[in-house]
């Protein structure tokens, strides 16, 4: 049972109407901190949140280290000196963010600092006389709250997987918040290096929404474009590549055959699958039957989005919208391949809904730590796999 | 400026008259977790503390992994899962604590576990750009909140090296809440394997507290005990083998003009200065005088007993009487040493004065997230060097 005293705090928390939160985010390729300025308004599972603003800093000289560390790497002062660096930098990304969109940083009610994961270890492993699972994301909370003397929310994690569960996805819990419609069963298609889609039933509960990968995104499109360029490009800049040839049907059938696409959900994929060896044995494979760089670059679009497309055919039967957001609405020949394969299904972006999809990630971790103060579970346990219902992180004054 | 919500949360928490709290602690020798189970009254800097119970838990297969890392090997995954490990293990010594002393888990207020220290690196360094200093204890707070679903307090070094200082020692707000005197001015000795003191003004504000390390406390002794008896000894049971012998004056005066003695204060030593490479001089030594094991243990007892005494006479000239703490106080050599020594002034030890000094560490670090659940800052900054009070810890819930 909830302690009397902290039944207080969130009550007092919750009994603001409108609180402004800052979310960080540090992606696992670590290139820069996504910083979201949202105001967050409502209480319980009825609230709204707008972005006010956004901003990346470059991760600069703490980049290396980092995925280093990740890599198995640097030892223990590293890891705890990389900690306190990281906390800096983020409490500086924080401070620029509120100062550019016109506030002062007391004006915070909180900040959620997802942090820079450096191990991922859901998995039950045996490891010395105990069955061990774990995740580890760093990020100086403690000199967060220093530097910005605003109360500051991260690990958040830890809790999940502490229950059983993945510790991941913790986006969908913000999509039902969000996003989800009174009539329509929307599906919140997220388009990152790896695709993944929250389905939420029309006025369902959030015991009801379903969340998994549905395969590759920008993943195989990105790393083919770079081989294509002879590493030139980093990515097939507004689908241009892709839009110059034509998909090749029989090998894009022949790709679907991998058995992740018709595996039923939960389910989840990563770079181990779909990463660099996949890539390069697609072109590989492209080349020897003859097809040129952008006949390639279309069947590898294509892929993902007929893989999006059959796995609402098949596992989301009852979809009447698609959301789509993720950096991959910035590649129009990937976004036109999805709405024809859809069709009829209507798949608009985020800004169509009315909805600013930029730095989701970032915008989630606010979301979520608002969630945390006003004292209620941040996980769906259905979609992580935990035992139960969580508070997620840890709070540093 | 605390946010409204915040201050509303530790309203409520210090408005309850008694809190039961749970402190756990593992220190640098990884042997064990000590739990103290404490009964706190009272609010602000004036409070009262009873050690209700306490229990050491073996680390047993953790010890090894643990010191391991601190060592510097080990990698990313290691540590991630280490810290999840301990967090299991620090949740079944909370549980057995509790249980044991006829309370049940959710009868607690809340833990504050120090952690297990992996890198203590106070010291700014240049890397990557930035001054870092840090310091990182693990033990999977997530985790032990979730297995006892008690709020626990963790974390408690950090805020204090993000404002300079030095993370350490923590132990001296503890003593002057709960030790200090009216109108005696009082001199806390712990006598662990560093000897550390803190002093406290008669009546006199925290701001007057002063605290730093005498010396060697029992870890030469221990260190030579073991040489003399080929590794059969860790320590000198009872002082048996001190009681044996005289103390060679002129080697003493000779080891005591090591310049860390007349060092003006504040200032702390360790294991780098009077660990197992001085002990193992100080027996080659003791042996090419022609001096027996007993003398050479009596001199090494008299060695850390002096150097309290001339700390005391050089840098504490005001002190009304010494409580005396700590492992050492159940070697009666020493604390015989230690009497004549500082004869006329009276030494008495915690439980003379009625006050039960097992486990004090982890008492500390109960009364420590008491004061932080109370919204009060934990560190004296003249004691650790930082720029000011600060709170420490992080709550997990």
């Amino acid at each position: 049972m909830m302690k009397s005293y902290q039944r207080a705090f969130h009550e007092a928390y919750r009994s603001q109407p409108t609180r402004l939160v800052l979310g960080l985010m540090s992606g696992t390729s670590a290139d820069a901190i996504d910083a979201a300025l949202v105001e967050i308004s409502g209480a319980g599972d009825e609230i709204a949140a707008r972005l006010l603003a956004c901003r990346e800093t470059p991760l600069g000289d703490l980049r290396d280290p980092v995925l280093r560390l990740a890599q198995g790497e640097g030892d223990a002062e590293t890891l705890c000196r990389l900690d306190a660096a990281l906390g800096e930098a983020f409490a500086e990304a924080a401070i620029a963010t509120v100062a550019e969109a016109g506030f002062e940083i007391g004006d915070l009610d909180a900040i959620g600092s997802h942090g820079q994961t450096i191990r991922h270890a859901p998995n039950p492993e045996e490891r010395w006389g105990r069955t061990v699972s774990a995740t580890l994301q760093i990020g100086g909370a403690a000199v967060i709250a220093r530097r910005t003397r605003v109360p500051t929310v991260s690990d958040f994690r830890s809790a999940d997987v502490a229950e059983g569960g993945e510790g991941a996805p913790l986006t969908p819990m913000v999509d039902w918040l969000l996003l989800r419609h009174p009539e329509k069963r929307r599906a919140i298609q997220n388009l990152g290096g790896i695709a993944n889609v929250t389905y939420l039933p029309a006025g369902g509960p959030s015991g009801a929404v379903k969340a998994f990968d549905t395969g590759p995104g920008n993943m195989i499109i990105d790393a083919l474009a770079a081989i294509a360029s002879g590493g030139a490009l980093d990515r097939d800049e507004d689908g241009l590549i892709a839009s110059a040839g034509v998909v090749c049907d029989p090998w894009l059938e022949d790709l679907l055959r991998d058995p992740f696409f018709s595996r039923r959900p939960p389910k989840s994929t990563g770079r181990e699958l779909f990463g660099e060896r996949y890539s390069r044995r697609l072109w590989e494979e492209g080349r020897s039957k003859g097809l040129s760089p952008e006949e390639i670059l279309a069947t590898a679009t294509a892929l993902t989005a007929e893989s999006i497309a059959r796995a609402y055919r098949d596992f989301l039967p009852g979809a009447d919208e698609v959301v789509l957001g993720g950096g991959g609405v910035r590649n129009p020949a990937l976004v036109r391949e999805i709405r024809n394969r859809l069709s009829p299904l209507p798949a608009r972006t985020h800004e169509e809904i009315g909805w600013n999809g930029d730095a989701k990630e970032a915008f989630a971790f606010a979301v979520l730590a608002d969630r945390t103060l006003q004292g209620l579970p941040g996980n769906l346990p259905q979609v992580t796999g935990a035992r139960r219902s969580v508070l997620l992180g840890s709070i540093a004054f």
